[in-house]
């Protein structure tokens, strides 16, 4: 069974339980409406060591931002603020208290950098690998939360930068050259917050999420989700200094933004004018359930499959 | 380090970081007011195959409840209602999908049967042991949440149930006898959640939490809290058949609800009358800032200590 084969089953199951408030499961955070106004929403991450991180590859300083990240990115692709996280340790013996210290002062530092407050979580032992499970809270106003089912037809296509550099740098840590430039932007992204908080400000800005399986995958939720297909424009897709296309397409870990927009002319200039650096239209939103990817405008059979975790 | 070293440490490096309005680490949970007068409570659980449970002794159905269970056990501590919880899965390649279709169909039906909604979370591949980490969310009114640090001198302390049945089906369970009664209540416990709701509602309940360590143990995080210290009385402690009074003291694991009440006639009578069950006095907080073990109102040199996580 994979990975997105027994989500899917869990959502099915799980729509037989009242949801409180709660929308469904769907987008990359979970979404609870306080007041008339305003939103909470949660999102979990899992990082287990020797599946998602090598402990001889990463400093644990690195690791300690990066578990975080993911989960602020998470949080900032639905257009609200990260406010707060529950992280919660498994730790196997063989770890000294130097290497706990150093990963917490990572996440520490990270958290006090983006005003997240560390408000719970769990310590426990472990008899094999080091598991950590963040769970972050963003808030912010209803009106601004973005959802995957959000694409309309016409809507253009955007990233937040040139993508698979990540991926590059995976490539380089598994061929064990652990400080190059790539594999150090591979161990500790940047998560795009206070971009996604702008555009969850943006009314043109219809569905949202981040990067994290690549656009190939993450792309054909959002067609999912709102009930249509896309075309991409491959002489479009930015790639990473470093990165070809396929890893651009595919390799995740990017944690930039991949968002849909009906006003794609008037959000470049003010995305430049607010941050100095260029949104990349990539395709546009169409009829259908798949990706169409094009080159130069004219159909290709070229397919790209993202990331799949187990 | 122990776990509650490692706690403190991280307790004192989080208040560097800002509260945005959640009240800091201290209790079950961790409390959020979302409006004047209803507050959102948040507490998350890691449990890891060989430290928590060994796979051959429970059924991966008891483990799926038990997992929610200790979370939504954390929730009710606080006096309000659980209402939703994100579930975060590592799993080895080693476990068939029938042993995670059943481990969910527990986690299914706990939810379902106590109205919480399953919200999100994470699944990854695992190159060990099987990890679960529960994040349980709880909802309800700001004057109905109980914390530790509200324990006044001249309180009763009580608990709902006779203690030290986890600890003694824990200790089959070590000796390979699986299926005893004992074990049975150590693999599937039952979360206090309409006592704790309940509990929450009644203004003579100052202090509470939730009894996973021991209450020789966990009652030190009340007196902590608090500012006072604690008799206990060792011939009111209530013994669950087959268990000591240390393992009753010291075993944990019982999910049988700890806190400390200003009018314990009035509020014994009312229970009886609502659960059909009674309430146990075991002892009075008094001045000072540690447990002062008694045997019928004379003074011991008896010491308990609670489970300490590593």
């Amino acid at each position: 069974m994979t990975e997105f084969g027994f989500i899917d089953s869990v959502k099915e199951l799980a729509k037989v339980l009242p949801l409180n408030g709660f929308e469904g499961i769907g987008d990359d955070c979970s979404i609870l409406e306080i007041s008339g106004s305003e939103s909470l929403v949660f999102t979990a991450d899992m990082l287990i060591e020797g599946v998602h991180f090598l402990r001889d590859a990463t400093s644990a300083y690195d690791l300690g931002r990066k578990t975080l990240t993911v989960n602020l990115s998470d949080v900032a692709a639905m257009g609200l603020s990260p406010v707060a996280s529950l992280l919660s340790l498994s730790i196997p013996q063989s770890l000294s208290s130097e290497w706990i210290e150093e990963f917490m002062r990572g996440y520490l530092e990270l958290s006090s950098e983006c005003g997240v407050a560390l408000v719970g979580g769990d310590t426990t032992a472990s008899k094999g690998a080091f598991a950590v499970n963040v769970t972050a809270i963003g808030r912010g106003s209803t009106s601004n939360v973005k959802r995957r089912s959000a694409a309309n037809v016409g809507d253009t296509i955007f990233v937040t930068a040139p993508l698979g550099g990540s991926g590059a740098g995976l490539a380089d840590i598994l061929a064990e050259s652990y400080e190059t430039p790539l594999a150090k932007l591979h161990k500790n992204p940047t998560a795009r917050i206070a971009e996604g908080v702008w555009l969850g400000t943006q009314n043109s800005v219809n569905a949202m999420m981040d990067i994290s399986d690549g656009v190939a995958s993450d792309l054909r939720h959002i067609l999912k989700a709102s009930g249509v297909g896309g075309t991409i424009e491959l002489s479009n897709v930015p790639c990473h200094a470093g990165a070809d296309l396929k890893l651009a397409l595919t390799a995740g870990e990017d944690y930039e933004l991949l968002f849909t927009c009906s006003d794609p002319d008037s959000l470049q200039r003010d995305f430049v004018a607010t941050f100095g650096t260029p949104l990349y239209a990539i395709g546009t939103i169409v009829e259908g359930d798949s990706i169409e990817y094009l080159m130069n405008g004219s159909a290709t059979s070229e397919s790209y499959h993202g990331f799949t975790h187990y």
